[in-house]
């Protein structure tokens, strides 16, 4: 049988963006020294000295200690006046001030995902704030949200923040307030990454 | 470097599901045969023999005339009263009446996946009715909905429908329904693939 090579999947070919792969390697090489990694809840990952950002080509089986992918996707909780308040106040990734950054891998119960959509945004934002509590820390912490249940992962989401070293206290706070949130108690497996540029 | 195999991602490895990645194979073997390959916007795709459909493995890069693949995933717009009422109705595929199937993977524009989510829902829901659509034809038509966007895909979602040839004039109507709503003037490539059990 003849390939069809115009029909064929492009699996993360040439496309607009987004979806962008992303893929967090850790090992001996990458742009970020590895400060500390700590289990929030659940199963940890290994301790390597350095973490290697990936945007583009899939990483599935690259030699590493290891390695985590997620994809950029549409918004699936946020409004147009938060979308609007929050696109007037954030800024890109890569800043030259923003030299620390954290990975932050987390996966969510059963029970989360099986919650409808009206729960499960009434669950983040009525409830727990999630989204005003991120436009409370703009600028200063410069975020990424990427999937990854979709790809068969071992977590759903790895959250992505860079801030530059005075914002460190601010950023401690951000993170506190969200994990006292009713949210968080559907949260069964969460690692905290942090990572200064090398 | 030791690989660390419990941090090694899994790829689409055992999990409770969903996610469940499904592969569309269009070749010379499969359960389904294929009866009509139509685009209904944009580029099409060839026609071949037969379908196979394969639940759980990976199948990129496999040999075929073209492979489409999507996963299960939770709902982005169904609230809970939406939910209730189609669990309350709607019944699983593989029924032995079910011997006709209809394929039909469809790609949004970019100006559909820049909307907030409200809009998103406001649109497909309020506006275009979809999700009731939808309910009218329970249990007669049986569906699955496949996301493929954040596998890097040429699609953003496979439709997969099983139903009994006495339902085949309710299909058509289901599907001229829909394509009649404001929320498809967002679709910019939609094919039709109507398959019969073999």
């Amino acid at each position: 049988m003849i390939s069809d090579s115009a029909a064929q999947p492009t699996g993360f070919g040439p496309r607009s963006s987004p979806p962008l792969l992303v893929s967090f390697l850790a090992g001996d090489a990458g742009q970020w020294r590895i400060e500390k990694i700590a289990s929030v809840k659940g199963q940890g990952l290994s301790l390597a000295p350095r973490l290697k950002v990936i945007e583009g080509p899939d990483t599935l089986g690259a030699h590493s200690l290891w390695n985590l992918r997620g994809v950029t996707s549409n918004t699936r909780y946020t409004y147009r006046r938060e979308t609007d308040a929050m696109q007037a106040r954030q800024e890109g990734l890569n800043r030259p001030q923003s030299t620390r950054a954290a990975l932050i891998p987390i996966r969510k119960t059963e029970a989360w995902w099986a919650l409808a959509q009206d729960e499960r945004r009434s669950l983040l934002e009525e409830e727990s704030h999630h989204i005003s509590i991120g436009l409370d820390y703009l600028p200063a912490v410069a975020r990424r949200l990427l999937h990854s249940r979709e790809l068969g992962e071992q977590f759903d989401f790895l959250t992505w923040f860079e801030y530059a070293p005075e914002n460190s206290d601010a950023f401690e706070t951000l993170v506190r307030r969200l994990r006292e949130t009713k949210e968080w108690d559907f949260v069964d497996r969460e690692i905290d990454i942090r990572l200064m540029r090398a």
